[in-house]
């Protein structure tokens, strides 16, 4: 089965180089076609933090001014990205780092809000699936970082998560494709403080009764909300882990999996 | 005649932000295939003495400690790389940009040298025609950035002029070359302050004469050796000259030609 993954790594574990490069060897040693979604973790806030840029946050999300934006293209597009791919190649993966600029990888708009101005915030607009099919053919593997543009020159910060999702979803008509949600949590956890109340298993139904419960952590739900959409649109099997358990995650033995019904 | 463009820009330019986009246009607007390899710059410095990172000069070249590095992966890699491409996508210009860690583009080591360590310095070891090769032959412009890695994690600063000559020595083996060094000035001036000074033609035993009368300013003995070079390994054509008239370098009718005999 010539299966295509889409692998998201979150912040935290971008933060940790032991995990990093950890995780950088787990995925260095999948079979086959891969891509990997990288997120920002804390280095821009450090970095702004350094140079008395004042970051703004509404509803948990970055308020993108003009000096952040800087900021957030330098730390994840430049040395994130490019850190993370001379890993990748060090583990004898040969890899390549895109923004969405790139090859004009993914076209965005800025984000149109009724009360609230995100400043330089992209939503996806399109994937090139031909550029992404010319690497995966190749057997090189992408290493995309959270920025996209909007083909009048400007770059825009964007989700990392739906990126993936995007991404997923559009390739899905080429290939069996298999989403991964990897981040610091063993799964989607019934109870935040319990590592062990892992849910094996969520379905659409599910999903609602746990949020009329408030069972679901709100860091939860934009992931959760995409992975639901990513499974609408056609991906194959999406699952939520942790970075370190990667190889069981793929294998099914680990995580959280997302179901249709 | 199927030409292949190999443009350096210079720092100069990069740091004017008009001046680069009308640069960028003439780019976008030369016909067939092409790479632009660029420099750095002043933010570099500019952002290492907001964080308060002290910067070590040898010989006119930055010596690149850890925190050094980071900042240049940061700023040629990421904003100065990532800023153009965005703009020659909206010059309808479809561009990817590089370093030499993705795709395993410029593999290079830490510089050798009896008496000075540079630091996290490379030396370019190979570059990968078969990566470049796809890219052009899909009408995609390369934009290097003059970061290359040693193919043990290690990311490593390395010269722009080298990498321009580099590459064009390295494609010359498949396509008819013509490598431009574009920089502030109209070419090799007679008079380092007298714009109107520009010398023509050089030619090897002009040149050696020139240097030997040191009447090249030092600043251009490193783009000039590398212009030799490159003719010696087989590029068809070096000019270096003025950003600002691209297209008239490209025609022939201005800058400073660096002829074989």
């Amino acid at each position: 089965m010539n299966t295509l993954y889409i692998i998201k790594i979150g912040g935290n574990i971008i933060d940790d180089e032991t995990k990093l490069s950890s995780f950088l060897k787990s995925f260095a040693s999948i079979k086959g076609k891969k891509i990997l979604v990288h997120g920002g973790g804390k280095l821009a806030t450090k970095l702004a933090d350094k140079m008395g840029v004042q970051q703004q946050m509404i509803d948990g999300r970055r308020i993108t001014d003009a000096e952040t934006l800087k900021i957030v293209v330098m730390v994840y597009a430049g040395y994130i990205n490019k850190n993370i791919v001379a890993k990748l190649q060090s583990n004898g993966c040969n890899a390549i780092g895109l923004s969405g600029a790139d090859g004009n990888l993914i076209q965005a708009h800025k984000r149109q809000h009724a009360t609230i101005d995100y400043g330089f915030v992209g939503d996806i607009d399109s994937v090139n699936i031909d550029l992404l099919k010319t690497f995966l053919d190749k057997g090189i593997a992408v290493v995309a970082a959270p920025i996209t543009h909007d083909a009048t020159g400007v770059l825009l910060n964007t989700n990392a998560d739906t990126i993936a999702q995007e991404i997923a979803t559009a390739l899905g008509k080429l290939y069996q494709t298999e989403l991964i949600y990897s981040f610091e949590k063993k799964g989607v956890l019934l109870d935040v403080n319990d590592e062990n109340s892992v849910i094996p298993q969520i379905n659409a139904a599910y999903y609602t009764e746990l949020k009329e419960k408030q069972l679901i952590f709100a860091g939860m739900i934009p992931k959760l909300d995409n992975a639901f959409a990513a499974l609408q649109k056609g991906v194959n099997k999406v699952i939520i882990g942790k970075a370190e358990e990667l190889q069981q995650l793929i294998e099914g033995n680990a995580g959280t999996t997302i179901n249709h019904e």
